[in-house]
Protein backbone atom coordinates (compact mmCIF):
# COMPACT_ATOMS: atom_id res chain seq x y z
CA UNK A 1 0.00 0.00 0.00
CA UNK A 2 2.72 2.07 0.58
CA UNK A 3 4.51 1.73 -2.41
CA UNK A 4 1.57 2.42 -4.28
CA UNK A 5 0.42 5.75 -2.20
CA UNK A 6 4.08 7.00 -2.27
CA UNK A 7 4.53 5.94 -6.41
CA UNK A 8 0.60 7.77 -7.06
CA UNK A 9 1.95 10.86 -5.43
CA UNK A 10 4.85 10.92 -7.75
CA UNK A 11 3.01 10.38 -10.50
CA UNK A 12 4.88 6.67 -11.36
CA UNK A 13 3.14 4.28 -13.80
CA UNK A 14 2.01 1.25 -11.73
CA UNK A 15 3.10 -1.66 -13.61
CA UNK A 16 6.75 -0.29 -12.54
CA UNK A 17 5.86 0.00 -9.36
CA UNK A 18 4.37 -3.66 -8.84
CA UNK A 19 7.74 -4.68 -8.46
CA UNK A 20 9.15 -2.89 -5.42
CA UNK A 21 5.82 -3.41 -3.86
CA UNK A 22 6.10 -7.22 -4.67
CA UNK A 23 9.72 -7.67 -3.36
CA UNK A 24 8.79 -5.66 -0.14
CA UNK A 25 5.89 -7.54 0.75
CA UNK A 26 7.44 -10.98 0.06
CA UNK A 27 10.23 -9.64 2.41
CA UNK A 28 7.21 -8.62 4.98
CA UNK A 29 5.98 -12.26 4.98
CA UNK A 30 9.65 -13.77 5.21
CA UNK A 31 10.34 -11.34 8.37
CA UNK A 32 6.43 -12.88 9.81
CA UNK A 33 7.16 -16.18 9.58
CA UNK A 34 10.72 -15.97 11.14
CA UNK A 35 9.28 -13.90 13.87
CA UNK A 36 6.72 -16.22 15.06
CA UNK A 37 8.92 -19.56 15.24
CA UNK A 38 9.52 -20.62 18.54
CA UNK A 39 12.55 -19.68 19.34
CA UNK A 40 11.67 -15.98 18.54
CA UNK A 41 8.61 -14.55 19.99
CA UNK A 42 7.08 -18.17 19.78
CA UNK A 43 3.26 -17.04 18.65
CA UNK A 44 0.53 -19.48 17.39
CA UNK A 45 -1.19 -17.22 15.74
CA UNK A 46 -0.99 -14.25 13.34
CA UNK A 47 -3.72 -12.42 11.39
CA UNK A 48 -5.97 -14.77 12.85
CA UNK A 49 -4.49 -17.94 11.61
CA UNK A 50 -2.36 -20.68 12.55
CA UNK A 51 1.74 -19.41 12.46
CA UNK A 52 3.13 -20.98 9.36
CA UNK A 53 5.23 -23.38 12.16
CA UNK A 54 2.29 -24.07 13.68
CA UNK A 55 0.39 -24.93 10.28
CA UNK A 56 3.21 -26.94 8.79
CA UNK A 57 6.33 -27.34 11.45
CA UNK A 58 9.22 -25.16 12.43
CA UNK A 59 11.86 -27.02 9.48
CA UNK A 60 9.22 -25.87 6.73
CA UNK A 61 8.47 -22.61 8.37
CA UNK A 62 12.26 -21.66 8.37
CA UNK A 63 12.77 -23.17 4.94
CA UNK A 64 9.94 -21.22 3.09
CA UNK A 65 10.82 -17.68 4.37
CA UNK A 66 14.27 -18.41 3.51
CA UNK A 67 13.01 -18.93 0.07
CA UNK A 68 11.01 -16.02 0.18
CA UNK A 69 14.43 -13.63 0.55
CA UNK A 70 15.92 -14.70 -2.89
CA UNK A 71 12.58 -14.75 -4.52
CA UNK A 72 12.12 -10.54 -3.83
CA UNK A 73 15.61 -9.96 -4.99
CA UNK A 74 14.56 -11.71 -8.41
CA UNK A 75 11.85 -9.95 -8.86
CA UNK A 76 13.64 -6.81 -8.18
CA UNK A 77 16.36 -7.82 -10.92
CA UNK A 78 13.72 -9.11 -13.28
CA UNK A 79 10.32 -8.61 -12.97
CA UNK A 80 8.02 -5.74 -14.18
CA UNK A 81 8.64 -3.96 -17.70
CA UNK A 82 11.62 -5.18 -19.34
CA UNK A 83 12.43 -1.50 -20.21
CA UNK A 84 13.29 -0.34 -16.75
CA UNK A 85 16.98 0.66 -16.34
CA UNK A 86 19.51 -1.56 -14.74
CA UNK A 87 20.89 0.68 -12.69
CA UNK A 88 17.44 1.65 -11.00
CA UNK A 89 17.29 -2.12 -10.44
CA UNK A 90 20.18 -1.89 -8.66
CA UNK A 91 19.37 1.07 -6.86
CA UNK A 92 16.22 -0.88 -5.97
CA UNK A 93 17.59 -4.00 -4.92
CA UNK A 94 20.61 -1.83 -2.83
CA UNK A 95 18.08 -0.51 -1.00
CA UNK A 96 15.78 -3.32 -0.25
CA UNK A 97 19.25 -5.48 0.79
CA UNK A 98 20.14 -2.71 3.63
CA UNK A 99 16.57 -2.41 5.10
CA UNK A 100 16.47 -6.29 5.51
CA UNK A 101 20.41 -7.14 6.78
CA UNK A 102 21.96 -6.60 10.60
CA UNK A 103 21.86 -2.44 9.60
CA UNK A 104 17.31 -3.09 9.52
CA UNK A 105 15.08 -5.27 9.81
CA UNK A 106 17.15 -8.82 10.97
CA UNK A 107 19.60 -6.85 12.84
CA UNK A 108 16.05 -4.78 14.51
CA UNK A 109 14.64 -8.22 15.91
CA UNK A 110 17.61 -9.36 17.25
CA UNK A 111 18.34 -6.02 19.92
CA UNK A 112 14.35 -6.37 20.15
CA UNK A 113 15.52 -10.27 21.45
CA UNK A 114 18.22 -8.89 23.51
CA UNK A 115 16.35 -6.61 25.07
CA UNK A 116 13.45 -8.89 26.78
CA UNK A 117 13.76 -8.51 30.57
CA UNK A 118 16.48 -5.84 30.17
CA UNK A 119 15.32 -1.99 30.38
CA UNK A 120 16.32 0.02 27.13
CA UNK A 121 16.39 3.51 27.37
CA UNK A 122 14.45 6.08 24.64
CA UNK A 123 16.94 6.51 22.16
CA UNK A 124 17.91 2.34 22.48
CA UNK A 125 14.13 1.82 22.05
CA UNK A 126 13.39 4.21 19.11
CA UNK A 127 16.86 2.68 17.91
CA UNK A 128 15.57 -0.78 17.71
CA UNK A 129 11.67 0.50 16.21
CA UNK A 130 14.20 2.05 13.44
CA UNK A 131 15.97 -0.81 12.51
CA UNK A 132 12.62 -3.64 12.73
CA UNK A 133 10.23 -1.65 11.11
CA UNK A 134 11.14 1.74 10.30
CA UNK A 135 14.03 0.27 7.52
CA UNK A 136 11.25 -1.69 5.43
CA UNK A 137 8.58 1.14 5.60
CA UNK A 138 10.93 3.25 4.50
CA UNK A 139 12.41 1.38 1.60
CA UNK A 140 8.59 0.86 0.55
CA UNK A 141 8.45 4.85 0.12
CA UNK A 142 11.81 5.36 -1.06
CA UNK A 143 11.66 2.75 -3.71
CA UNK A 144 8.59 4.76 -5.34
CA UNK A 145 11.17 8.01 -5.37
CA UNK A 146 13.99 5.55 -7.07
CA UNK A 147 11.44 4.94 -9.76
CA UNK A 148 11.26 8.65 -10.71
CA UNK A 149 14.65 9.35 -12.75
CA UNK A 150 16.20 13.14 -11.12
CA UNK A 151 13.34 13.37 -8.50
CA UNK A 152 13.86 16.70 -6.22
CA UNK A 153 16.33 16.44 -3.11
CA UNK A 154 13.17 19.20 -1.41
CA UNK A 155 10.55 16.09 -2.29
CA UNK A 156 13.20 13.02 -1.57
CA UNK A 157 13.48 14.37 1.93
CA UNK A 158 10.37 14.94 2.69
CA UNK A 159 9.26 11.55 2.10
CA UNK A 160 12.00 10.32 4.65
CA UNK A 161 11.19 12.54 7.43
CA UNK A 162 7.67 11.27 6.25
CA UNK A 163 8.59 7.54 6.62
CA UNK A 164 10.95 7.96 9.22
CA UNK A 165 7.87 9.36 11.90
CA UNK A 166 5.51 6.79 10.15
CA UNK A 167 7.69 3.62 11.28
CA UNK A 168 8.03 4.88 14.76
CA UNK A 169 4.41 6.03 15.30
CA UNK A 170 3.77 2.12 13.57
CA UNK A 171 5.28 0.28 15.93
CA UNK A 172 4.26 2.25 18.98
CA UNK A 173 0.62 1.84 17.79
CA UNK A 174 1.58 -2.31 17.52
CA UNK A 175 2.74 -1.91 21.28
CA UNK A 176 -0.39 0.02 22.37
CA UNK A 177 -2.75 -2.43 20.70
CA UNK A 178 -0.96 -5.89 22.35
CA UNK A 179 -2.10 -4.07 25.46
CA UNK A 180 -5.67 -2.37 24.86
CA UNK A 181 -7.00 -5.24 21.84
CA UNK A 182 -8.27 -8.19 22.25
CA UNK A 183 -7.28 -11.19 20.55
CA UNK A 184 -9.70 -11.27 17.89
CA UNK A 185 -9.30 -7.82 17.32
CA UNK A 186 -5.47 -7.60 16.33
CA UNK A 187 -5.32 -11.27 15.08
CA UNK A 188 -2.45 -12.33 17.40
CA UNK A 189 -1.86 -13.07 20.91
CA UNK A 190 -2.99 -10.04 22.95
CA UNK A 191 -0.59 -9.15 25.64
CA UNK A 192 2.18 -11.04 25.03
CA UNK A 193 4.83 -8.42 24.65
CA UNK A 194 4.13 -7.68 28.73
CA UNK A 195 4.76 -11.55 29.11
CA UNK A 196 7.53 -11.48 27.71
CA UNK A 197 8.58 -8.15 29.80
CA UNK A 198 9.63 -6.50 26.44
CA UNK A 199 10.65 -3.26 26.05
CA UNK A 200 7.96 -1.53 24.68
CA UNK A 201 6.60 2.44 24.80
CA UNK A 202 3.81 1.95 26.57
CA UNK A 203 6.57 -0.10 29.30
CA UNK A 204 8.37 3.03 29.37
CA UNK A 205 5.94 5.79 29.19
CA UNK A 206 2.61 4.97 29.86
CA UNK A 207 -0.20 4.69 27.56
CA UNK A 208 -1.04 8.26 27.55
CA UNK A 209 3.02 8.78 27.07
CA UNK A 210 2.88 6.54 24.20
CA UNK A 211 -0.55 8.46 23.16
CA UNK A 212 0.96 11.91 22.87
CA UNK A 213 4.24 10.38 20.98
CA UNK A 214 2.17 8.89 18.52
CA UNK A 215 0.15 12.42 18.07
CA UNK A 216 3.60 14.24 17.80
CA UNK A 217 4.56 11.91 14.82
CA UNK A 218 1.70 12.03 12.85
CA UNK A 219 1.79 15.78 13.00
CA UNK A 220 5.56 15.76 12.16
CA UNK A 221 5.16 12.82 9.09
CA UNK A 222 1.70 15.02 7.44
CA UNK A 223 3.76 18.57 7.93
CA UNK A 224 7.03 16.63 6.03
CA UNK A 225 4.54 15.81 3.20
CA UNK A 226 3.54 19.98 2.78
CA UNK A 227 6.13 19.46 0.00
CA UNK A 228 4.37 17.17 -2.17
CA UNK A 229 1.06 19.18 -2.29
CA UNK A 230 -2.40 17.30 -3.06
CA UNK A 231 -1.07 14.69 -4.84
CA UNK A 232 0.33 12.73 -1.71
CA UNK A 233 -3.84 12.57 -0.25
CA UNK A 234 -3.02 8.84 -0.39
CA UNK A 235 -0.07 8.77 1.50
CA UNK A 236 -1.64 10.76 4.70
CA UNK A 237 -4.52 8.70 4.58
CA UNK A 238 -2.19 5.89 4.86
CA UNK A 239 -0.49 7.52 7.77
CA UNK A 240 -4.06 8.31 9.89
CA UNK A 241 -4.83 4.58 9.35
CA UNK A 242 -1.77 3.29 10.49
CA UNK A 243 -1.90 5.35 13.87
CA UNK A 244 -5.57 5.18 14.50
CA UNK A 245 -5.56 1.32 13.37
CA UNK A 246 -7.22 -1.04 15.53
CA UNK A 247 -6.10 -4.37 14.47
CA UNK B 1 37.51 -21.41 -5.35
CA UNK B 2 35.65 -22.79 -8.01
CA UNK B 3 34.68 -18.66 -8.82
CA UNK B 4 38.44 -18.13 -8.75
CA UNK B 5 39.24 -21.78 -10.88
CA UNK B 6 36.69 -21.12 -13.28
CA UNK B 7 37.41 -17.15 -13.27
CA UNK B 8 41.33 -17.33 -13.75
CA UNK B 9 40.57 -20.49 -16.70
CA UNK B 10 38.48 -17.31 -18.31
CA UNK B 11 40.67 -14.98 -17.71
CA UNK B 12 38.28 -12.73 -15.64
CA UNK B 13 40.27 -10.23 -13.25
CA UNK B 14 40.69 -10.85 -9.72
CA UNK B 15 39.00 -7.77 -8.40
CA UNK B 16 36.11 -8.47 -10.22
CA UNK B 17 36.00 -11.88 -8.83
CA UNK B 18 35.99 -11.01 -5.69
CA UNK B 19 32.28 -9.64 -5.31
CA UNK B 20 30.80 -12.96 -6.95
CA UNK B 21 32.74 -15.11 -4.65
CA UNK B 22 32.34 -12.95 -1.56
CA UNK B 23 28.50 -13.14 -2.50
CA UNK B 24 28.62 -17.25 -2.51
CA UNK B 25 30.46 -17.46 0.36
CA UNK B 26 28.13 -15.52 2.35
CA UNK B 27 24.95 -17.75 1.07
CA UNK B 28 26.95 -21.01 1.51
CA UNK B 29 27.81 -19.62 5.49
CA UNK B 30 23.26 -19.17 5.62
CA UNK B 31 22.95 -22.30 4.68
CA UNK B 32 24.89 -24.35 6.52
CA UNK B 33 23.73 -22.41 9.80
CA UNK B 34 20.24 -22.78 9.18
CA UNK B 35 20.49 -26.56 7.93
CA UNK B 36 22.43 -27.11 11.41
CA UNK B 37 19.63 -26.04 13.36
CA UNK B 38 17.67 -28.10 15.93
CA UNK B 39 14.83 -28.12 13.63
CA UNK B 40 16.99 -29.36 10.43
CA UNK B 41 19.35 -31.44 10.57
CA UNK B 42 20.11 -31.00 14.36
CA UNK B 43 23.70 -30.37 14.49
CA UNK B 44 26.24 -29.76 16.93
CA UNK B 45 29.37 -29.61 15.02
CA UNK B 46 30.94 -28.05 11.85
CA UNK B 47 34.03 -27.65 10.80
CA UNK B 48 35.19 -29.06 14.25
CA UNK B 49 34.07 -26.60 16.22
CA UNK B 50 30.24 -25.73 17.78
CA UNK B 51 27.28 -24.89 15.52
CA UNK B 52 26.20 -21.43 15.51
CA UNK B 53 23.34 -22.51 17.64
CA UNK B 54 24.91 -24.07 19.68
CA UNK B 55 27.78 -21.32 20.10
CA UNK B 56 25.03 -18.32 20.95
CA UNK B 57 21.35 -19.38 20.22
CA UNK B 58 19.16 -20.39 18.16
CA UNK B 59 17.10 -17.19 17.18
CA UNK B 60 20.71 -15.63 17.10
CA UNK B 61 21.29 -18.06 14.32
CA UNK B 62 18.20 -18.19 12.58
CA UNK B 63 19.01 -14.47 12.29
CA UNK B 64 22.90 -14.38 11.79
CA UNK B 65 22.01 -16.33 9.13
CA UNK B 66 18.89 -14.39 8.01
CA UNK B 67 20.93 -11.32 7.45
CA UNK B 68 24.01 -12.96 5.34
CA UNK B 69 21.58 -13.49 2.41
CA UNK B 70 20.63 -9.72 1.95
CA UNK B 71 24.49 -9.10 2.13
CA UNK B 72 25.18 -11.19 -0.64
CA UNK B 73 23.00 -9.50 -2.99
CA UNK B 74 24.34 -5.85 -1.67
CA UNK B 75 27.52 -7.20 -2.56
CA UNK B 76 26.56 -7.74 -6.38
CA UNK B 77 24.61 -4.80 -6.51
CA UNK B 78 27.29 -2.09 -5.35
CA UNK B 79 30.60 -4.41 -4.52
CA UNK B 80 33.88 -4.19 -6.75
CA UNK B 81 34.56 -2.25 -9.38
CA UNK B 82 32.16 0.83 -9.88
CA UNK B 83 32.60 0.31 -13.53
CA UNK B 84 31.49 -3.24 -14.04
CA UNK B 85 28.19 -2.79 -16.26
CA UNK B 86 24.60 -2.76 -14.41
CA UNK B 87 23.15 -5.51 -16.66
CA UNK B 88 26.34 -7.97 -15.62
CA UNK B 89 25.60 -7.03 -11.97
CA UNK B 90 21.34 -7.69 -12.47
CA UNK B 91 22.46 -10.85 -14.28
CA UNK B 92 24.59 -11.93 -11.31
CA UNK B 93 21.95 -11.41 -8.97
CA UNK B 94 19.38 -13.65 -10.96
CA UNK B 95 21.54 -16.34 -11.12
CA UNK B 96 22.30 -16.20 -7.21
CA UNK B 97 18.30 -15.73 -6.75
CA UNK B 98 17.62 -18.44 -8.48
CA UNK B 99 20.24 -20.83 -7.16
CA UNK B 100 19.53 -19.88 -3.77
CA UNK B 101 15.49 -20.50 -3.63
CA UNK B 102 13.16 -22.48 -3.81
CA UNK B 103 14.07 -23.86 -7.05
CA UNK B 104 17.91 -23.98 -5.74
CA UNK B 105 20.11 -24.92 -2.44
CA UNK B 106 16.29 -23.81 -0.01
CA UNK B 107 14.44 -26.34 -1.93
CA UNK B 108 16.75 -29.24 -2.00
CA UNK B 109 17.01 -28.85 2.13
CA UNK B 110 13.35 -29.24 1.94
CA UNK B 111 13.23 -32.21 -0.32
CA UNK B 112 15.93 -33.76 1.38
CA UNK B 113 14.31 -32.90 5.14
CA UNK B 114 10.85 -34.60 3.78
CA UNK B 115 13.01 -38.21 2.35
CA UNK B 116 13.61 -39.11 5.66
CA UNK B 117 12.48 -42.00 6.50
CA UNK B 118 11.02 -42.59 2.37
CA UNK B 119 12.43 -44.10 -0.52
CA UNK B 120 13.47 -41.85 -3.45
CA UNK B 121 14.10 -43.53 -6.37
CA UNK B 122 17.17 -42.15 -8.58
CA UNK B 123 15.87 -39.89 -10.11
CA UNK B 124 14.14 -37.88 -7.38
CA UNK B 125 17.88 -38.62 -5.08
CA UNK B 126 19.62 -36.80 -8.32
CA UNK B 127 16.96 -34.13 -8.53
CA UNK B 128 17.36 -33.17 -4.56
CA UNK B 129 21.26 -33.30 -4.63
CA UNK B 130 20.82 -31.19 -7.82
CA UNK B 131 19.36 -28.41 -6.30
CA UNK B 132 20.38 -28.85 -2.52
CA UNK B 133 24.62 -28.28 -3.71
CA UNK B 134 24.41 -28.28 -7.28
CA UNK B 135 22.70 -25.30 -7.84
CA UNK B 136 25.43 -23.42 -5.53
CA UNK B 137 28.06 -24.76 -7.49
CA UNK B 138 26.20 -23.81 -10.79
CA UNK B 139 26.23 -20.28 -9.68
CA UNK B 140 29.98 -20.46 -8.57
CA UNK B 141 31.20 -21.35 -11.96
CA UNK B 142 28.70 -19.61 -14.30
CA UNK B 143 29.15 -16.40 -12.12
CA UNK B 144 33.04 -16.09 -13.43
CA UNK B 145 31.00 -16.84 -17.48
CA UNK B 146 29.09 -13.87 -16.73
CA UNK B 147 31.94 -11.96 -15.90
CA UNK B 148 32.84 -12.15 -19.31
CA UNK B 149 31.06 -10.64 -22.57
CA UNK B 150 30.32 -12.50 -25.63
CA UNK B 151 31.11 -15.84 -23.68
CA UNK B 152 31.30 -18.54 -26.73
CA UNK B 153 28.18 -20.32 -26.20
CA UNK B 154 30.58 -23.26 -26.28
CA UNK B 155 32.41 -22.89 -23.75
CA UNK B 156 29.33 -21.46 -21.09
CA UNK B 157 28.01 -24.88 -22.10
CA UNK B 158 31.30 -27.01 -20.85
CA UNK B 159 31.33 -25.47 -18.21
CA UNK B 160 27.39 -25.89 -17.18
CA UNK B 161 28.09 -29.84 -17.98
CA UNK B 162 31.56 -29.61 -15.92
CA UNK B 163 29.47 -28.20 -13.20
CA UNK B 164 26.51 -30.51 -13.22
CA UNK B 165 28.76 -33.39 -12.73
CA UNK B 166 30.56 -31.93 -9.91
CA UNK B 167 27.57 -30.73 -7.79
CA UNK B 168 26.93 -34.45 -7.78
CA UNK B 169 30.01 -35.96 -7.04
CA UNK B 170 30.46 -33.39 -4.44
CA UNK B 171 27.29 -35.14 -2.71
CA UNK B 172 27.91 -38.41 -3.20
CA UNK B 173 31.76 -37.92 -2.04
CA UNK B 174 29.70 -36.30 1.19
CA UNK B 175 27.42 -38.92 1.78
CA UNK B 176 30.30 -41.42 1.33
CA UNK B 177 32.21 -39.89 4.00
CA UNK B 178 29.41 -39.91 6.60
CA UNK B 179 29.92 -43.32 6.61
CA UNK B 180 33.72 -43.99 6.33
CA UNK B 181 35.00 -40.90 7.89
CA UNK B 182 35.19 -40.47 11.48
CA UNK B 183 33.82 -37.58 13.18
CA UNK B 184 37.48 -35.67 13.92
CA UNK B 185 37.92 -35.90 10.15
CA UNK B 186 35.20 -34.62 8.50
CA UNK B 187 34.96 -32.07 11.42
CA UNK B 188 31.06 -32.87 11.48
CA UNK B 189 29.07 -35.63 13.21
CA UNK B 190 29.49 -39.04 11.36
CA UNK B 191 27.12 -40.99 10.74
CA UNK B 192 23.94 -38.57 11.20
CA UNK B 193 22.72 -39.65 8.10
CA UNK B 194 22.38 -43.37 8.68
CA UNK B 195 20.91 -42.38 12.04
CA UNK B 196 18.25 -39.94 10.26
CA UNK B 197 17.62 -42.75 7.98
CA UNK B 198 18.24 -39.98 4.99
CA UNK B 199 18.11 -41.01 1.30
CA UNK B 200 21.39 -41.34 0.15
CA UNK B 201 23.82 -42.56 -2.59
CA UNK B 202 25.20 -44.95 -0.63
CA UNK B 203 21.72 -46.22 0.62
CA UNK B 204 20.46 -46.75 -2.14
CA UNK B 205 23.64 -48.50 -4.23
CA UNK B 206 26.10 -49.39 -1.35
CA UNK B 207 29.32 -48.25 -1.29
CA UNK B 208 30.89 -49.52 -4.23
CA UNK B 209 28.21 -48.43 -6.54
CA UNK B 210 28.26 -45.02 -5.38
CA UNK B 211 32.18 -44.74 -5.75
CA UNK B 212 31.55 -45.81 -9.63
CA UNK B 213 29.08 -43.01 -9.92
CA UNK B 214 31.83 -40.77 -8.68
CA UNK B 215 34.28 -41.53 -11.23
CA UNK B 216 32.32 -41.37 -14.16
CA UNK B 217 30.71 -38.39 -13.15
CA UNK B 218 34.29 -37.15 -12.77
CA UNK B 219 35.30 -38.56 -16.00
CA UNK B 220 32.12 -35.86 -17.81
CA UNK B 221 33.41 -32.99 -16.08
CA UNK B 222 36.37 -33.47 -17.09
CA UNK B 223 35.99 -33.95 -20.79
CA UNK B 224 33.57 -31.10 -20.73
CA UNK B 225 36.40 -28.89 -19.62
CA UNK B 226 38.58 -30.15 -22.84
CA UNK B 227 36.80 -27.11 -24.69
CA UNK B 228 38.47 -24.55 -22.39
CA UNK B 229 42.15 -25.95 -23.08
CA UNK B 230 45.01 -25.81 -20.31
CA UNK B 231 44.35 -22.53 -19.15
CA UNK B 232 41.24 -24.83 -17.21
CA UNK B 233 44.14 -26.98 -15.06
CA UNK B 234 42.87 -25.35 -11.97
CA UNK B 235 39.48 -26.69 -12.93
CA UNK B 236 40.43 -30.01 -12.64
CA UNK B 237 42.44 -29.91 -9.70
CA UNK B 238 39.43 -28.36 -8.01
CA UNK B 239 37.08 -31.30 -9.33
CA UNK B 240 39.84 -33.97 -8.60
CA UNK B 241 40.10 -32.67 -4.71
CA UNK B 242 36.31 -32.50 -4.80
CA UNK B 243 36.31 -36.49 -5.95
CA UNK B 244 38.96 -37.34 -3.35
CA UNK B 245 39.11 -35.27 -0.48
CA UNK B 246 38.76 -37.08 2.69
CA UNK B 247 37.50 -34.27 4.82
Amino acid sequence: VLVYSAGTALNVPLDVLDMPAAAIELMHAFSLVHDDLPAMDNDDLRRGRPTTHRAFDEATAILAADALQPLAFSVLASGGPASLEPAMRLALIELLAESCGSNGMTGGQAIDLQSEGRSLDNAELEHMYRLKTGKLLRASVLSAAYCVPGIAAGVRNGLEVFVDSLGLAFQIRDDILDIEGSTEQIGKHAGADIERDKATYPAMFGIEGARERLRELLDTGLEALSVLGPGAENLRQVAKFIVLRET
